[in-house]
């Protein structure tokens, strides 16, 4: 018999942000497509939320996340996160800085007891978790160190149109240059690849590699990039028998006779991933860290301390990282099963 | 009375390459909607690959470019070019060289004689030339140096849905950070702003400036480039009563509703530019050089040799530069006549 998928956790992210109030609109807009998720927060919060924003959510306190999938169908399943502190819309409180780590750490424990399959986190607010002595750089470092791997992970940003994934991210252009190195190339790919083919119902993932420079550097005429470092890496990758090919000119991968050619693009910078995808699916993109023990997801934006409780956020961001951690756990569990 | 519009002068371009084939199937798909335009190129060598192509299109001799209009609804007028041998497609050959450069001149002395409105320029192969004598890095260059002008053009890439303009073009991204000058975004935005004024239809060009860095720095955490280039060069603009904006984040410049409040989306380098208009309108993409005296645009593809006789090539971005070309020649006799 097929077990049934396990339910996704929902971290409640910075509570003074918007992801309350989308992950309200998320149960309510979807509830009946999505795959049954839970969320851990404070269910009073919500309820009030719920009140002030005019949405028609029934919240019920679940105390064990198997109760997930029955509350689900009718109401927003809640795990229940004592907030020391009223958390007001827009305005940042620190005493509340450690619930929003326990959250993260909870789901984690849940995942690895076999509880839930996957994690989809709403955005924190990194500046004011280092004040209560956070030191990780943000959540995707902070679950590495919670699973305890010893790889890299890997951002993935992920719409139906597009996958991408940047081998250098956070950090200036100039730095960007600097960090690139055939090595780093080719761990980031064997860490996508290998979530590719257990996350992503893939066989045979076809990986589209960027060049650096403009028209691929055109024979060295515009850099040496391509020659010194993304050539060798692409050698080194296919003798292990990948399916990657490149590197491509940066801008003839990402139109819609390309997409059809490759499961995913990997970008040598942030914005030659973040740009094509921003343009094709702005508000659907989902980023996906691969490389965990783990299925992790989370929209692709910020707390917006400036727009949180005037009912204007949108929750198509947290809906696509919902419904892809729900794919992505239903085919990890049939890899388990075959 | 409203003067009617100069007709527009499209080149041979490299003879072997798919020029001519394109410049056929432009006018059989498209002569009831463009403005007129002729070809400066061999009549033989038209006709000959219209048969061989099996493409319908009846070729006209012209000795004036008075004649366009008239033939144009019918035929395809052709201002005759003798080639000094045969051009057989896809093979190279260095004798026709000063043949592909005459066609360039003559396109700009009828230009410049008032007979014109605007060139289309067809893709010409440089190292091909570069053998034959030809010291210019390029078609913009050489345009330049024609039209004697002091201050560089600027390239703009143009689709139904998007303009962008990078500061920096054809360098590796390196050189390209290390180009990069407030005095060069000011003089390339000057520039820009006064061809949206003058050729396309703009009475308040409203100009988006994009960062260098992901997130445009994120107040200094990654790269100081807004702070030290970028925001100087955009205060000045400003002070000059420009409608400029940004440092914008470079990813939340291009989806739809971004789309809708810029004319024209001033990039940092060449891949910024290329990768959003190249995502969106592949075939459709139009360059522009702004800051000549005289309108020119161009297909956003080069000679293709590997395919040229074949049959295979699209003439949709040629009829998109001669769309558009047609286009700026209204709204430039507009602007003279108001």
């Amino acid at each position: 018999m097929l077990q049934k998928p396990l339910p996704t956790i929902l971290t409640m992210g910075e509570p003074s942000g918007i992801g309350g109030e989308i992950a309200l609109k998320a149960w309510l807009s979807s509830h009946d497509t999505l795959a049954p998720f839970c969320i851990i927060d404070s269910p009073n919060r919500l309820q009030n939320l719920a009140n002030s924003l005019s949405l028609a959510v029934e919240i019920i306190e679940i105390s064990n996340i198997d109760e997930t999938a029955d509350v689900f169908s009718h109401a927003l399943p809640v795990f229940p996160l004592d907030l020391p502190e009223e958390s007001l819309p827009g305005k940042l409180n620190p005493a509340n800085g450690a619930a929003v780590i326990f959250a993260i750490e909870q789901a984690v424990k849940m995942i690895q007891s076999g509880q839930a399959g996957a994690v989809v986190t709403n955005p924190i607010h990194k500046r004011s978790l280092y004040q209560c002595g956070f030191s990780y750089p943000g959540h995707t470092e902070y679950l590495a160190a919670l699973a305890d791997i010893l790889t890299k992970p890997v951002m993935m940003l992920a719409s139906d149109r597009l996958r991408v994934i940047p081998v250098t991210r956070h950090v200036s252009l100039r730095e960007a240059l600097d960090m690139l190195t055939p090595g780093l190339i080719v761990e980031t790919v064997l860490t996508a690849n290998q979530a590719l083919l257990q996350d992503f119902g893939l066989t045979a993932p076809r990986i589209g590699i960027s060049a650096l420079n403009p028209h691929a550097g055109e024979g060295g005429a515009m850099g040496s990039e391509e020659a010194t470092l993304i050539e060798p890496a692409i050698k080194e990758l296919q003798a292990k028998g990948l399916l990657v090919t490149g590197p491509h000119s940066p801008d003839t991968l990402f139109h819609e006779e390309a997409r059809k050619k490759y499961d995913v693009v990997l970008c040598m910078y942030h914005d030659q991933a973040l740009i094509p995808i921003k343009t094709l699916d702005f508000d659907t993109a989902v980023n996906v860290t691969l490389g965990l023990p783990f299925i992790r997801t989370s929209p692709d934006h910020g707390t917006a301390l400036d727009i949180s409780g005037t009912g204007t956020a949108s929750e198509k961001s947290l809906v696509a990282a919902l419904k892809m951690a729900g794919q992505m756990t239903l085919n990890r569990s049939k890899n388990h099963t075959a």
